[in-house]
């Protein structure tokens, strides 16, 4: 079975995903990097961008989750590139000439163009379709193995609000960003679907899993 | 020095303080008692309410901060009475003939009516007050003992706003109530002021603690 699983995303106490004011110079808005400082902190992060050092321990253990087993992500149209990007035909995406995904990764956006290959093995797919659409879609492409629905909080939300989403992992930071989008709207009664986690890390975070009944990912 | 502390305050995943649909019938509209039952399963609530049995362990350590070294409280309207209440001259308060504050209880309302004297040293009294105000009076009532701002989720925003929060205690329940009142609207950057401390329960739920810098509670 394949399933559909959101690793390592942050949002303030209050439940923002991402901040207010988003540009090419600021991917995150008003929240900078504060929502993923626990993540950059983690020895699994310095190995992804190539370093060493970084801390071991209950964070990292979960930040780890993000790639075994997934074979395909879908991400909005704000995690491949700035509001406006799709008017940029070179813009190739926040992530370098070597993006960290390493599968097909689907972006969901009004404005398709074509696939676009990198180093490393991502491949960026460019998709005007619904949340099930997406999925069905992403799951071919990823050969048996799960999908990671990787965000932003408007494409969480919708893959929640759509009853898609399998295992979701999310790490709770304790900042009050006041604006921005938030990940829980709308979402009444979707945790009675899971079994719900919670644990607090020594760095200050919560890392919150909510995983479908009969399903262990 | 006297504090204003904030213990036991429920909030939804989603944030929400209370529910929507207040009533006479429904204290806490939708949500019911659901933000709650971590605390109703403890052994200090059992003691409180007269009765014997309850669980030990993490929820209760926290809970008990309730009462020790508060000399008064601050509630809203609403943690008295039902949306009407003030047109209704035999109200005494959701709390029966023996409120469980046993102090000085200062009701934030617009419709001030005389002092009530209730059973077991509780005596409500009400004031058309701001929180800079209202704290003043309760200061004054407490003795030099702390006062405790006892909610709903306007009132302790409202309070945080003003920067009069010493001590917050925050219980996050997870559940995703999708409406009613939010406990962090508007409070953009207020966690600076504080020392930010989460732990998980084995109940589920993830108790939340901001001390102010310079403050032990």
């Amino acid at each position: 079975m394949s399933l559909a699983r959101v690793h390592n995303f942050s949002i303030s106490l209050d439940g923002y995903g991402t901040g207010e004011g988003l540009s090419r110079e600021a991917p995150f808005g008003h929240a900078g990097e504060r929502l993923h400082q626990w993540m950059f902190a983690t020895r699994w992060w310095h190995e992804l961008t190539g370093g060493s050092g970084g801390q071991g321990g209950l964070d990292d253990t979960f930040a780890r989750r993000f790639a075994p087993g997934i074979g395909a992500e879908i991400m909005g149209a704000g995690k491949f590139g700035y509001p406006g990007w799709h008017d940029d035909p070179e813009w190739k995406g926040w992530w370098g000439p070597n993006p960290p995904f390493h599968t097909p990764a689907f972006v969901l956006t009004r404005h398709p163009r074509p696939s676009l290959a990198m180093e490393g093995g991502t491949t960026f797919h460019f998709l005007d379709a619904s949340p099930a659409e997406a999925l069905e879609r992403a799951r071919e492409a990823a050969g048996g193995q799960d999908v990671r629905i990787g965000g932003g909080p408007t494409v969480v939300r919708d893959f929640l609000a759509a009853r898609l989403i399998d295992h979701l992992h999310v790490v709770v930071v304790p900042l009050l960003l006041g604006r921005g989008v938030r990940l829980w709207d709308g979402l009444e009664g979707v945790e009675e679907d899971y079994t719900i986690e919670s644990v607090s890390s020594p760095s200050g975070v919560t890392h919150l899993t909510f995983t479908r009944a009969g399903v262990a990912p």
